[in-house]
């Protein structure tokens, strides 16, 4: 088992009512990372500049992550993304986004990236994603997550890339926008429609609803009371989802294993979101993971009782 | 076992993607005593006009609702919404109301309803809430739904309400204004810190949240391809709700008494919005909402895997 993400390797400066961090360890393909290293070998993807030093790449390290695919690009810089959020912490500002290093990125995979049996694609340029999709032929799960701007600026590309894996992962919201439908079920069976057999729409708050021909399932969010930081909840989830399914070799994407890779994913949310960018995560423990996904368990737990026949009503 | 619900008895004019109806049976009392009416007595209190006629009163007839205090105003006209739907089914936009009879409504209650065993203070001006619940001396388990439009106008006067109720069920927007507090679960505490044991917090098609001093509760919206007319989602959800407690007559609100009330007030919302205003409701049978409980059941299980130890992760 093993796996191989591809996407951004960024500094991010972030305030939220809690508080502000400037220039910690962010993007995509990290916080996946460092959710799916609780559960299989994982390899990164991306680039970084000069500004990127040997303290950051040590939490990748620490967590068991490969490195040897983290391209250092001489004289660049590495991606930076300044943001807010306010009050309703749903919603995230960007204040300022500077490509820098991402700008010109050619992803280069080291064989043992493109052997890896399970790819994801992180939310990148879809033309890059297509491009890492064929150089991982032998992949044997393949995922994808993207965004508004893509949808909105170079959709064909990203029809074209969802064509060419098994998951799609999108924020309702996205996913609603793709294929241009406001109801989610209905939403989730055009997007498999493009190609993939399962379709996860990321509800931020509310939890997570997975979607395939045969299986609909929805698990809510957890109801914490302290949110310091959503940034990378999204990525923390498909690392936990991912990292789960490669790591339990469930490629064939059976029902129950997609349950549970759902529960995983919601899980390594919950505690990405408890803290500024990956500083929970960070700290995290496989114990503590366990924790967890038993209090989910209970979160949404009740027993099945007789439906009363009381009341006036007609039995029908 | 027996349940007094006071609230709106309405015609509603309602037009979205899937269709219209001009002058339906609605209202906060109608949906939420035909939902409760397959769990226990329920007796309606609520004024119409001379417009209502012997077809309206039929359909809580044949639920086997108690009318008696379902008060006819000689010379008045019933209660009128008129609204409609975008795509979006989560936002109502309302075109028209005229309280009409409901501007003077006066609660005027028969010992059958003054003596149950549960109340449901149904959407209503919070000092008419306060006359009724006072009424109800006897009452066993209280509850209350309230709106935006109460809590900016007559503030006070709700947290009064709120204060004397055991069960706060409010729309999870309205509950994070009533106590200014944008995070849910910190929003459920506040509230309880006005006197009720139970939130409930109602989230549309994300499901409902349940909190107390020691159960945490989150049921996912079932997810449906057809929403035809989300109108009285709500009141149908407190209706079976509470409908559950009364007819288990769970008046110690023990956990596993209200984890399946959620369960039964989601089911029935799941219906209520499959059709246009109680179109659904009314054809509903005993049956089907025994199936739909299983099919939530299912919807969000996943059996506990223990976490695997795979990956590079110290395990902490």
């Amino acid at each position: 088992m093993s796996l191989t993400v591809v996407g951004s390797i960024a500094f991010d400066s972030v305030r939220t009512p809690f508080g502000e961090r400037d220039r910690m360890l962010g993007g995509s393909a990290v916080h996946f990372a460092l959710a799916a290293g609780f559960f299989t070998r994982v390899h990164v993807v991306g680039p970084v500049g000069e500004d990127f030093g040997a303290a950051e790449m040590e939490v990748l390290v620490e967590r068991g992550v490969e490195t040897a695919d983290v391209e250092r690009v001489a004289g660049g810089e590495t991606f930076f993304w300044r943001g807010h959020y306010e009050h309703d912490m749903n919603l995230a500002h960007t204040d300022d986004t500077r490509l820098n290093v991402f700008a010109d990125f050619e992803p280069k995979l080291s064989d043992a990236s493109r052997t890896a049996d399970t790819l994801f694609l992180g939310n990148i340029q879809p033309d890059l994603q297509r491009r890492v999709r064929s150089e991982c032929g032998a992949a044997r799960l393949t995922a994808l997550d993207s965004m508004n701007l893509w949808i909105e600026t170079t959709r064909p590309s990203l029809v074209a890339a969802i064509a060419e894996v098994e998951v799609l992962l999108l924020n309702d919201a996205e996913l609603r926008m793709l294929v241009s439908e406001p109801n989610l079920a209905r939403a989730a069976a055009a997007a498999m429609a493009l190609g993939p057999r399962v379709v996860v729409a990321k509800r931020g708050e509310y939890g997570a609803a997975l979607f395939t021909p045969e299986v609909q399932f929805a698990i809510p969010g957890y109801l914490l009371e302290d949110v310091r930081d959503p940034t990378g909840a999204g990525d923390s989830f498909a690392g936990g989802f991912l990292g789960y399914l490669d790591g339990a070799a469930a490629y064939e994407l059976d029902e129950d294993h997609l349950r549970r890779a759902m529960a995983f994913g919601s899980v390594m949310a919950s505690f990405n979101v408890e803290d500024f960018g990956i500083e929970r995560i960070r700290r995290l423990t496989h114990e503590e993971i366990g924790e967890r996904l038993r209090e989910f368990k209970r979160l949404s737990h009740f027993d099945e009782p007789q439906v009363p026949a009381g009341g006036g009503a007609r039995t029908g």
